[in-house]
């Protein structure tokens, strides 16, 4: 097995870069950090490029790595500079992206969360997770939504995205062609002249859209839903985190499924 | 006004201290760091100690700033420095710490929320400022629960600090007092032999408690409530982050209020 003990190698080079949005565009593939998600992902049978551990990591996990995938010992010197933190647990998948492309118009059931212009990644992740367990079959990113495959998102969804579908998509399309198909689709609102929540029975199928963490949803989008609904808030605060806010309403929604 | 425009003042070093939990216990104050916050402070009549801005913020808000405070005009760099980030807004405070006791014997209605060994400052935040929109009287956290006023939690409490009641305290001594004074208490747990939330009816008065990331609530607090329930999760995620979870929980139990 290679070892490789410099930040100065290039394929250590090549891992850091998938940090950024462009590096992992060119090359079709992101990171996983610590041995709860490399598992997800042999769960999932996700495309594996490489498994990066340290001497320690390696011992305890090699036997569990998929054959075939080429396998590389790291300092721990290197770990920290593919992971971007200072302690990281010592053991990285480098995967391929999914290249599903997934037309909204063949779509007829299932629960669905749509983001639009949701920016904190850990939001974003946290509300992929969240979809998870409330039994989503996807969510949806639109523009301006921080990106699914960012370390910090990646860390937040904690493997959901080898749950459900994790798609990015044009949401006024989405939007017009889940309302073909007899989805109703749900916005959601700041604006206390919406519908109160508890008014939407829950129902098997839908979407819900949840918009950008200070502006709330795009007026295009909130004009084509099929209700619009808000919050009610008891106390003084102004508002809630929008991770929580979808929390609170996914599960509502999907309480009869 | 002073003029400050060096890290290396002796004020500025003071300031930057109150990122950590010692700092803060010796000056007995902590820091505000954004127009909002000073604001909030400003309405709930804080007691403020300074307020320091780049000339840009003094000369939008100086007026605002209550009389007899005294006020430092800073340099970019050292807001950057105070704030611990590089895109401060540029405004700060430095306020009292609450120095309330307060004795749960004396507790006879309203909604608490308790939380157990929470370790991760943007979760305490948020669950503080999800407990001020329900419309809680307070949160206390317990030991091994992240210190409220650092720098992650009061941005993430977004003022929450000034709507409700936030205090430290011994949580076994809470949750026997409020059972005695009539308060059912309620446990969450990750574990299905639990009771699924929805067959827990909103109630007027009551205490949640919430456990660590990882480990739930301490069994031996879990031993004292007048329930635990659980939230049944449809899909493959293993668990809900705990500030959504808890978003979950205190918006069903609260809904009657």
């Amino acid at each position: 097995m290679e070892r490789i003990l410099s930040n100065q190698n290039s394929r250590v080079k090549s891992w850091a870069k998938l940090a950024t949005r462009k590096g992992r565009q060119e090359n079709r593939t992101y990171l996983l950090d610590g041995w709860h998600l490399v598992q997800e992902a042999i769960k999932a049978s996700a495309k594996f490029h490489a498994v990066m551990a340290t001497s320690e990591q390696m011992e305890a996990h090699l036997a569990d790595v998929p054959h075939g995938v080429p396998a590389f010992e790291i300092s721990a010197e290197v770990a920290k500079h593919i992971a971007g933190t200072n302690t990281p647990q010592g053991i990285f998948a480098e995967i391929s992206l999914p290249e599903k492309t997934f037309d909204p118009s063949y779509v007829f059931d299932g629960m669905w969360l749509l983001l639009d212009q949701i920016q904190d990644p850990g939001n974003v992740g946290t509300l992929i997770r969240t979809a998870d367990a409330a039994g989503f079959k996807g969510v949806v990113l639109g523009e301006g939504t921080a990106d699914a495959f960012s370390p910090k998102v990646v860390r937040a969804m904690q493997g959901s995205q080898f749950h459900l579908e994790v798609l990015q998509g044009d949401l006024s399309h989405w939007v017009d062609s889940l309302a073909t198909n007899g989805l109703p689709v749900y916005g959601s609102e700041l604006n206390p002249a919406a519908q109160p929540f508890q008014e939407i029975m829950p129902v098997e199928k839908f979407a819900l859209i949840l918009g950008n963490e200070g502006q709330g949803m795009q007026a295009q989008l909130a004009e084509k839903t099929s209700a619009n609904f808000y919050i009610p808030l008891a106390g003084q605060a102004e508002s809630l985190n929008v991770a929580v806010a979808g929390g609170i309403l996914m599960f509502h929604l999907a309480l009869g499924n």
